[in-house]
């Protein structure tokens, strides 16, 4: 996992803007969201998800941090006043507290464009594959993916939903990108079979929501400073979450049960699965 | 002019989500900035080019339409309140004063997203084309594109920046789409000579800057009602323009040798370039 992590965040300080490059502010801004900090967990399930179909550590460096740009502007953005504003990310001032909103707003517009350049401009398949990987990219970004998951986040504030309700929510929200990033790891090696892409597939899906029931536990029993944000924001904002609906211990139960299922769809890639197995393991019992 | 206005139209209202579609107050707003509305002269200028090339108006109605889209969404975000803090575009009221703030952050984005989508979705030409219009319209968007020039512009607000300042700032700003919309329009035909591509750049390139001083004069010329935004805002908000730096009749005329230089640039291509000529014209002796 270090050496993942280690080889995304080279691969991330080579293909941004040098911070001298003019706008210098604008670009420092972008160096200082994406450098330094972050789990990296998408850039991890795409490289875990390259295994199973012998991608080549190059082309998984470029598809895992045009995953993880797409990441980092949501971040900055959901961050700003306007929505959720925060303070802390990762530990360190929020891009707009460090910079200003202006700058934040321009550091994530400018991520955005950057997350598609690279997958269009590199060496990472045939064409056909590459623009198959900004279809799905893109797809999982906009209106009908993280972003509508935002916008649904934000007209459920005070409300109670359901179950369904909250599934959607977080499916688009959190679910689209990891989504991608599992299915844009497995792009950059050979075609899998169809029965393979839908177990694939069936696993990113539940790795997803699984990540967002972690992330709802932690967020009501984990401290600032473990988890580098600030901790129970979403009960404050009276956002609806797993724990909220389910309670504590049965959003504990939800979440092993999704674990297995998760394992469960993996079944058919054998050992060749193994990294995405020690992943799922990591999800589920994170910290932070 | 008006029947390519319409085509465009058509093909956007096509291509958003509809308006019911979850979630459906994103969707609308995300309508709302893109149809009804606009002079539309990036998808002109995308037709116009594509006459050079006997491009089809199937594939220039989709790259006119995803240009289209990066520009409303830079609308968007520059009218909220931590950019230009507008209340105006099109003669309506801009997003954030419609909606929310929050939600043209996300309209912002997720027309960004569906831009891409759209040029990596369609037929539009070979896929090694169309990688090559993704990179294209993503550079042109980024840090070192649109987003970029309005970093500069941001920094630049009270400070006297002299011409080759404010032309990088420009041309980056307004400069690298229009540019982009020519580009695009071109490459959905038969592929330009070397010579003729080379031309064809230089066009767009003066043609952008020359909407841009076009742009400064109206701020300071025209009245809000015809503008359809608010008039005379770069002044108030001390923004370096062309009127600023060089004085209103030398503005005129540097407008003016910026149009015959663009028209010098399409002499290469006889009679094929006259709807680009047309536009040129336009743009020069616009009103709003």
């Amino acid at each position: 996992m270090h050496a993942v992590q280690g080889r995304v965040e080279a691969t991330l300080s080579r293909l941004l803007p040098p911070a001298e490059a003019i706008p210098a502010r604008l670009h420092q801004a972008m160096r200082y969201v994406c450098l330094g900090a972050g789990k990296r967990v998408r850039p991890l399930l795409a490289f875990a998800a390259g295994e199973l179909t012998g991608a080549s550590p190059e082309r998984l460096e470029i598809v895992a941090s045009a995953v993880e740009l797409i990441h980092a502007y949501s971040l900055v953005h959901d961050d700003l006043p306007c929505m959720d504003d925060d303070v802390l990310r990762r530990g360190r001032p929020t891009c707009h507290v460090e910079y200003d909103e202006a700058t934040a707003l321009l550091v994530g517009d400018s991520l955005q464009a950057l997350a598609f350049e690279l997958l269009a401009r590199a060496d990472i398949g045939t064409p056909q594959r590459q623009l198959e990987m900004v279809r799905l990219l893109a797809h999982a970004s906009g209106s009908c993916g993280m972003a509508g998951g935002q916008a649904i986040d934000l007209s459920a504030v005070g409300q109670s939903l359901n179950q369904p309700e909250l599934e959607l929510m977080h499916a688009l929200k959190t679910g689209a990108l990891i989504r991608a990033a599992v299915m844009l790891g497995a792009l950059c090696g050979a075609p899998l079979s169809e029965e393979a892409g839908m177990a694939l597939d069936r696993f990113a899906k539940r790795a997803g929501l699984l990540f967002q029931v972690i992330d709802d536990i932690l967020d009501c029993t984990a401290n600032t400073a473990t988890l580098g944000k600030t901790a129970g924001k979403d009960a404050a904002a009276e956002k609806p979450t797993y724990v909220g609906l389910m309670g504590l211990e049965c959003a504990r139960e939800f979440a092993d049960n999704l674990s297995t299922q998760a394992l469960d769809s993996l079944a058919i890639f054998g050992k060749d699965a193994q990294r995405l197995i020690a992943l799922t393991d990591f999800i589920t019992h994170r910290k932070f």
